[in-house]
């Protein structure tokens, strides 16, 4: 059997990954109660519950599932490394992450695959279900509308807003990189970085990058390097993208010009997020610095397969795919910071926070296991959720302390 | 023990009635796969599904959870009998439904309790989420807008719309009707019946009748019996509210007025669904026909007290509570309706189906069994189920003859 067939049969047999289950059974008898299980949780009995509710909506978090309930949003125009598949496609893949949400942290988190495209729509769409929810995880939507947005959601929502193709990605990455430049001994404020994309991953890096101390980052996507003079150009379009102009703005302040292959030369780290596979070729490689890092993401083909770039001088690689090793996957990231913003009742993720999850998660792996083949923690790890916890509880302690002193 | 404090105990122990389960488990081991079991339910296994689906969307029926998905809809402005309550408080009653749904019907049923008034608005966010559902079950939104909402969808979507304050009080008062007319020797064609009531369900269970056969049915609302006439009152809001118009139009062909004491003498049925407790007194009912039926469905307060009911003359008392005996519960209909339009692939309900489910329900019990007491099955009845599916699948049968005759 092929891995096509396997995938085809096994998802054929389960008709859905996840299900509804009933914490109650009709038979169920509750201490004393004189009314029956069905009097307590439907009519008349669940009136009293509702109007306490309707008194003080905080109540919702004390008497219904809202404080476990994340909802993932997904138009379905940019699926997995297959772009526009649509919303009932993008379903079978957000079922998937319902099931990691679950078991690696014990969420509720519903798939609502939305046949709805316009920006504005899709903010009013998601404000439209707040009420029954503690979070939000938006989940490919193409860029750089989803940017958009998630800023806009993350100023007018109660609840927080958590982009995994953004943070998630970011988080995992640096957790990665922070490992990686402990064993090279190189220094983040020091290292010349390359990042290929500058869709919602690649400015997810960057930004996460530049709170962590990076100081030398260059960011490329299909007409080469992006710098402020390239602003100038009428033809660009980060002019209409907000998002590919802070980039420009902040990142490669020598204003160099010229194809991924150029800007390489010399760069100590190089972070694949483009979405196309082999995009570079071992030449590109080999004129990186010593001890070079190279993080060729995109799925299901990276920007260059390991070997290769193994074989041009990369000391360390690593792919966001399962079959080899050091796979820098969101799933490490989302269950479990997911898990302590309804935990801890976060609204807002600050770059500060992200950071320290990175540093907390790449702290996982202790200094004498810590190799070329092993520079983040596996998934189903679980010291992740206690650390991540850990990790925002300090993030939150630090910042009220800050406004004490 | 109050009940009010046993429900909110229990509602504060639970903390959600229903939670996500996930059909597999991290170590699962598929078939002689080579992948893990992450890499079939997730990448890279499952971009196959996805492109498969994006070639056919109805494959989402075959390989993703949409076939067994209902979306509970509510916007919280007519919960229980407590009015506006908001989406918050909406959300345990949806809890308490949808574990219902889990329990009676095997169908995943998600509580979407929305922060959206709009009727225009809300349409939209239905037709939102349809990619990701089988079927839509409106909920607790006040009438009128609900009825055109409802209207506007059945006949916009592809996936079948069940409106249970509508259609699942009509079937199952027709279901205790049947019996009761059975019981007391009665004709539906030949007895005059008042609903007082012309919302949701007060539409809903005149339309059903008329269908059944009813040829005499009255309906009141706050001002009294509706009927033609007073549709040339320009204060009268069934000239905005085209469902009250209708109802006036189509029923009290003898365009009698008064109040509902006043249409209530010489009547044989009285179904109230107006929403208000302790709407009538004795003399009220001791003026309807001998052998009257007398249905108070109002929750918690029913528009008359059983006992006072039967002190009055009425031969058969029912009202939607479980603490009295012939309790007319929703719950008997929506998951098993459900359950068929789910498997059956029903896009549209007519009004001949809904008749079709109630005298199949109706049937279930025998008639040596039936009694004053006993007008209508339990809701855990494990008959009921398949009685509804056979029931529906013979009327679709029945409309396919008659197409080819």
């Amino acid at each position: 059997m092929t891995l096509e067939e396997d995938t085809l049969n096994l998802h054929r047999l389960l008709k859905g990954k996840i299900e509804i289950h009933s914490k109650v059974s009709l038979d169920y008898k509750f201490n004393d109660s004189k009314e029956g299980i069905l009097g307590l949780i439907y009519t008349p009995g669940v009136a009293y519950v509702a109007s306490k509710i309707s008194k003080d909506k905080e109540m919702a978090y004390n008497y219904t599932s809202k404080w476990n309930n994340v909802a993932i949003v997904c138009d379905g125009t940019r699926v997995l490394g297959l772009g526009n598949v649509g919303p009932e496609a993008a379903l079978t893949v957000m079922e998937g992450k319902s099931v990691l949400f679950k078991i690696l942290g014990e969420i509720n988190a519903i798939p609502l695959c939305i046949d709805i495209r316009d920006k504005e729509e899709i903010i009013k769409f998601v404000k439209g279900i707040q009420p029954g929810f503690g979070a939000i995880n938006i989940e490919d939507i193409e860029s750089p509308k989803v940017l958009e947005i998630v800023e806009r959601l993350q100023k007018e929502l109660s609840i927080p807003v958590f982009h995994d193709d953004q943070h998630g990605t970011a988080i995992i990455t640096l957790a990665a990189l922070f490992n990686s430049i402990k064993l090279v001994r190189k220094n983040i404020s020091k290292i010349k970085i390359v990042i290929a994309g500058a869709g919602s991953a690649g400015y997810g890096i960057y930004k996460i990058l530049t709170e962590a101390g990076a100081k030398n980052i260059i960011v490329t996507d299909s007409r080469g390097a992006l710098h402020k003079d390239r602003t100038n150009n009428k033809n660009e379009d980060h002019i209409s993208n907000p998002y590919k102009k802070e980039i420009a703005d902040k990142t490669n302040s020598l204003r160099i010009d010229g194809s991924l292959e150029q800007v390489l030369k010399g760069a100590d780290v190089f972070i694949g997020v483009s979405g196309k596979g082999n995009l570079i070729d071992k030449d590109s490689i080999s004129v990186m610095n010593e001890n070079s890092i190279v993080f060729a993401l995109s799925n299901p083909d990276p920007e260059i397969m390991p070997s290769d770039a193994l074989k041009a001088g990369a000391r360390i690689v690593a792919t966001g795919r399962s079959d080899f090793v050091n796979q820098i996957n969101n799933a490490v990231v989302f269950p479990s910071v997911l898990r302590s913003l309804l935990d801890l009742r976060i609204n807002t993720l600050s770059e500060v926070m992200l950071v320290s999850i990175a540093s907390a998660i790449a702290g996982i792996i202790d200094e004498n296991q810590l190799n070329e083949d092993y520079i983040i923690p596996k998934l189903d790890d679980p010291r992740i959720i206690h650390i991540v916890n850990d990790a925002l509880k300090n993030a939150i302690q630090k910042h009220v302390d800050n406004k004490i002193s």
